[in-house]
């Protein structure tokens, strides 16, 4: 009697709480493998990342969706870890009970990846080049071996096994979660159901990796980058911070950053002395540096790499692979992206069976990130896709 | 007689010349001012520049065709110096006899601008950091004047003033010449008769204006760069010809990209070694080195910070300035261009007179660099704007 009554209150004070803040609450848990072996060979014990979940998980457990995350994403995709936190996971607006993912219905889960940027943030967790190598007792760094996006799928794979999780309803990821998601379809035809590339593309060609390597040149020519090995002297802040900067840049349509960003013409130094710095460039960087806190310059690089690298499969013959999904599958590239073009999107949908796999564009003025910001505006497509 | 004889000669050589290549043979000049003030009111003496000339002015100088140069580019705009001459100049396509830029009707004329890029190619005349400053009998380095789009038209107009040239039948501009040519449109109304704007804009908004900060950095992040005091050690040749490899990557589009460049997929090395670069990133540093051999890596920050200071009349409303232009204008922006969007000239276009103003597109795989490449789309509607 006691019992229910607290489960009854303990229920209703948890409805009462969604009611008044319309979100849910969400616990980071951790997840550990003791020995893991990358797609090219090498060892990593243990390999420790973070996860969350969202809604409930069936008797059968055939009502999971997976969320991989973007490049400078978590596994954070929806609710707050406390009601107090200023902001809720990235794709909250889709993610939540009666949302177009409904976590009435399904399971969602999300797992950081390796060398997540954000290895710094207490709510991410994490393996890569700055965390510890207890062989060593030091930091990885530059030892910790090239991984891939099919190493990501790995990982979050042996969590789902773990589970006893063998079916997903969906996977859905953004722009380099949309790599994860693709893989995974390719890897475990029979696993897969739905797979939403999100933001995305199954290969990086030339133009995109050389894009990419730009990131990593403010990293590589900071001194104090000290060829990877600066964990006993502090981060290449300078350089990081760079970098950075450039991803926000590479991520927004022109619309969106000028929206945000001091128009030229209102400086009036930079007309006066060949040195001095438009104001758009330096808030641009002191909104990098912000968000630079919380990462390490390394694993940017790394994350670099492993999208530099990901076509579906890891072969020689992507379209090859892509032609074997099984998943029916929805691409939603944004009409204005400029770092993973729409042309992707449909490259990447073309070489699969038509009737398996359909194609919508995410307006806006954010060009990339309205795959995150503006993902409501395809709200209903996804809802539709997954029922 | 014998002058009658010798004349029809030449002319009958000129002209069999021209049916034997289908190329100008063009000169380059010199043109001096001992004294220029620029915009920002500094002196620099004096201010040498390189031009050169395809056509014949006529009686009352009412048939000149200004063409003003891009970023990288030079006066060279037709024809050849030397029938030896690996390629022609960058418009030769539209720019000769019979052409949309017709030379047995018009002037044909271009000038080097202040700062030129490539000040190291023989056949180029320019003033700026990497020239001598008599005063000193040393490089001006960064004492050089911060130079305007303004200040590159106001030595144009010297020359043109020094020929006798008082009206223009036509500015024609691609790119940064987009910019020059809308300032002479702006400054001069009374004196341009019609205006065409390639791959161009009349203003850099903060997005343009950090993307061409972001081909500065490499420069300045060069230890060998040593705050611009570098001509007596060399050039930082590291950051220059990575500058040069972005300016190159931005200005094409994908598709031409990847045509030139290896794909990522047939690297193996950067699978197993995170330093290991991409076969494209080294292709294209490597032709960057080579474009770079001529270029100087101040005049290439002056450059970047001419361009980014724009924005027609040089004031705080460029719309207002723009409305005031009195020359028939065509804007032909690059359908693929993701440097100077075609919503650049789009926005440019809608504060001028629509009697005044016509819009057409590049097609093309190259994006910004269809505007260069692929002009020849657009020959007919170039020729029947000018006649």
């Amino acid at each position: 009697m006691l019992k229910t009554l607290l489960m009854c209150l303990c229920v209703l004070l948890y409805s009462q709480h969604l009611l008044a803040t319309d979100t849910l609450l969400v616990k980071k848990q951790a997840f550990e493998i003791a020995e893991f072996t990358t797609q090219n060979g090498k060892t990593i014990s243990p390999v420790r990342v973070g996860w969350e979940a969202y809604g409930h998980l069936n008797a059968d457990k055939s009502n999971a969706i997976l969320i991989t995350h973007f490049f400078s994403g978590t596994s954070h995709a929806a609710g707050k870890y406390q009601p107090s936190d200023p902001a809720t996971g990235y794709w909250d607006a889709i993610i939540g009970p009666g949302k177009a993912i409904d976590t009435n219905k399904f399971y969602v889960i999300s797992v950081d990846t390796l060398v997540n940027a954000n290895v710094f943030d207490p709510n991410v967790i994490t393996t890569g080049p700055a965390t510890i190598n207890p062989a060593t007792g030091k930091p990885w760094g530059l030892t910790f071996p090239v991984v891939t996006i099919a190493d990501f799928v790995e990982v979050q794979r042996h969590l789902l096994d773990s589970l006893g999780i063998t079916q997903l309803h969906a996977v859905i990821g953004a722009s380099m979660g949309s790599f994860q998601a693709i893989e995974w379809a390719v890897r475990y035809p029979e696993r897969v159901k739905r797979l939403i590339p999100v933001i995305g593309t199954a290969y990086l060609d030339a133009w995109a990796a050389v894009r990419l390597e730009r990131w990593a040149y403010p990293i590589k020519q900071d001194p104090a980058w000290r060829n990877g090995n600066y964990y006993d002297y502090g981060q290449p802040l300078h350089g990081l911070r760079t970098a950075v900067a450039y991803i926000t840049q590479d991520a927004l349509y022109p619309t969106a950053f000028n929206a945000r960003f001091s128009e030229p013409a209102d400086d009036v130094a930079p007309h006066q002395d060949i040195l001095a710095p438009f104001s758009a460039w330096q808030e641009l960087m002191a909104q990098a540096q912000t968000r630079a806190a919380v990462q390490d310059a390394n694993h940017i690089l790394y994350l670099i790499r492993a999208s530099q690298l990901y076509r579906a499969g890891m072969g020689d013959n992507w379209q090859q692979a892509l032609s074997q999904v099984k998943a029916k599958t929805l691409f939603l590239p944004a009409t204005g992206d400029q770092l993973l073009l729409p042309t992707m999107s449909q490259r990447s949908a073309a070489v699969m069976p038509p009737p398996t796999v359909s194609y919508a564009e995410i307006p806006g003025d954010f060009g990339h990130l309205d795959g995150i910001v503006n993902i409501s505006a395809v709200a209903e497509q996804i809802a539709l896709f997954l029922n």
